[in-house]
């Protein structure tokens, strides 16, 4: 059906689906000098050898500038693809490079999985709270994003075998489940090696995709790695990406998933954008297998703990009572619910005149929940910032 | 409704749409030792100064890593964006770089517009031939390529009018009119400002959207430059990239569109890749503010003429006297009429054991025709490779 959202263009149905990211919407207002902003889930660079990847990426342009400066095969360069199989074996998966695409960032992979397995009004699962980007591009290509309910632990098995059976009952086909196990965003939270068991069960048994998006599993506060579910299960689609352990500028994910739906997601890539930029696949090439890349996510993960404890504290100092939050054990982000009858919304732009910026609740359900809610980066802000914008934050609710 | 593509996947209608590119089919092949591919339009990157840009690469990390490695905005590098629209001046095209969106390569500019003006089975009016990217994303996102006709010097407007016609008689919605009027992909063909002027003034009748491709226009052998046809409409959705002038594996292209909907796509392509890679987008600013650009353009324009005339001179030479084929005056390609009752498809592997590779016409159409016709790039072949590769051609085809 067509939209009326103007008089000039003859949109398609579609084009009034895509609606603006709240976290992109307060990215020019998070630079601003004296703003403490904990919205964007921004990684922090400081801990990367710069002197030397520069070096490295003049070494890859004088030295083999006609091959990283041209067109790239759609699949992706293949040492980088071997050597992502290393890095997902890290979370207990192994894994042929050959069944791996290269992506333009993983946000890419979660547009050509709902391009390739939903049609409009087919169903996504997704647990609720989720990852906005991944709710924009649901909505944009016209799925109908049904929220599964989680507690604490995260998603509930139950609630997702409950959910599938109401979505039947209606008709409707389900296009796939799609899941922030490790260190979700927007919570924080990271699911029990036995829920995943459940889940990969209950989807196995009931013939459902599961998209299994992790971009923070290996950031783990205490070093453990609960195995992914494509570990578990060769028919996951894999969602993967270089933008929290190393850069999000260069616009390098990947997605692994079985090969004849991988082949079939290459032309759609290709279609999209022909290949991710080369040099930057080149670039992340020398990370993996140039650089101690591990001793650089260990250390930014250090710096994420610290912080991590420090909003915590910062919370448990300045926050009225009734208000709870997660406690993250690895990954960028906590989730306040302030168990009161507010629109978090509401309060973002007293918060900004205040100095303080973050993401209300909202933004991370598709259907209007989590008034109440709101998420905080603590990824790039120093300690001290987060302790004052815990306090700035409070004032805010009070 | 749903496909039966596999017995495993419930794959969406528009999967089994997405085809694969016979440019991208030949990829591996073209590189094999011995072999004259005159399949790829693939530019000349030795006249880049590789040795200076790697350096501003490395200073480009070094200096601002934390800034060029992280999140960029969704719209693009301000700094670029303004430096684009004196790329575009010389095409005539008056613009305001707050109209303009960086994409991950002009390809994702096509998907866009599409996505955005184009519903399931909406009629996409492109010249006959286009571009074999094109078509492959017009069908993958499930619009109707209706081919209107070209003679020797372009997309005929009297055709173009009695193609409107037609659709609308069906009933029909028209998504837009898709061209690429000057130094066209496959046929070299450049129209003239007369034919422009009257195709604007038919679409603007009609309301019948104008998305013009314009990745060769400024390589031009004789340094003349036709005005874009944005110049004459502002309404026209023009397609910039940097692939051909610059380098293809950095992935920067842009879209310059009236703002409302500027702002529509710039939301889309948030939903698909974030942003374009930042740094690729800081390497492009310093190609175009701190090098001679335009002298590059130019020594490359010199060997792609030096190259075409190798190439026809091998034609006149080597081919039966019944084939015809454009003498391009720009761009990268030649394109031939064998005037036979052949399929070029079938000659490909004889080509190739035959150490010739070509892209058979039938790419360059949606419905099949183009069956006694070839794409020759002339690109990135030396001119004795171009005048072998006629020899070889000929020898095929007798």
């Amino acid at each position: 059906m067509r939209t009326s959202v103007s008089p000039r263009y003859n949109y398609a149905a579609r084009a009034q689906h895509f609606r603006p990211s709240p976290v992109r919407g307060v990215f020019d207002i998070s630079m601003k000098p004296g703003m403490i902003s904990l919205a964007g889930g921004n990684p922090d660079l400081t801990v990367l050898p710069l002197e030397q990847l520069g070096d490295a990426s003049a070494r890859l342009i004088r030295d083999r500038g006609t091959e990283v400066l041209q067109y790239g095969t759609g699949a992706g360069v293949d040492e980088l693809r071997e050597a992502l199989t290393d890095v997902m074996s890290l979370s207990g998966i192994r894994s042929d490079a050959d069944d791996l695409l290269v992506t333009s960032g993983s946000q890419m992979g979660i547009e050509l999985i709902t391009t390739m397995l939903c049609e409009p009004d087919d169903v996504v699962l997704a647990e609720s709270p989720t990852f906005v980007g991944a709710i924009g591009t649901f909505l944009g290509l016209e799925a109908d994003v049904v929220h599964v309910d989680s507690d604490d632990e995260g998603l509930i098995p139950a609630a997702l075998q409950e959910s599938i059976r109401a979505v039947h009952a209606t008709g409707k086909k389900i296009g796939f489940l799609y899941t922030i196990p490790s260190f979700s965003n927007p919570t924080g939270i990271r699911l029990s090696l036995e829920r995943r068991r459940q889940i990969v069960e209950i989807c196995r048994k009931e013939g459902v995709q599961i998209v299994e998006d992790d971009p923070y599993g290996i950031i783990s506060f205490d070093g453990s790695v609960v195995p992914a579910m494509r570990s578990l299960d060769d028919s996951v689609v894999y969602l993967g990406t270089m933008s929290k352990i190393y850069s999000p500028g260069l616009r390098v994910g990947w997605m692994l998933a079985p090969r004849e739906l991988r082949d079939r997601l290459q032309l759609a890539s290709e279609a999209t954008t022909i290949c991710a930029s080369v040099l930057s696949q080149h670039l992340a090439l020398e990370f993996l297998t140039e650089f101690d890349w591990r001793a650089s996510v260990e250390t930014a993960t250090g710096r994420y703990r610290a912080r991590a404890a420090a909003l915590v504290e910062g919370l448990e100092e300045h926050m009225p009572s009734d208000v709870r939050w997660t406690n993250p054990t690895g990954g960028f982000f906590t989730w306040l619910t302030l168990n009161r009858d507010i629109n978090t919304e509401s309060l973002l732009q007293r918060g900004i005149d205040d100095g303080i910026v973050f993401i209300p609740g909202t933004a991370f359900y598709a259907d209007g929940q989590g008034t109440d809610t709101i998420r905080l980066a603590y990824s790039l802000a120093s300690e001290q910032d987060l302790r004052e914008g815990a306090r700035r934050l409070a004032g805010v609710l009070s």
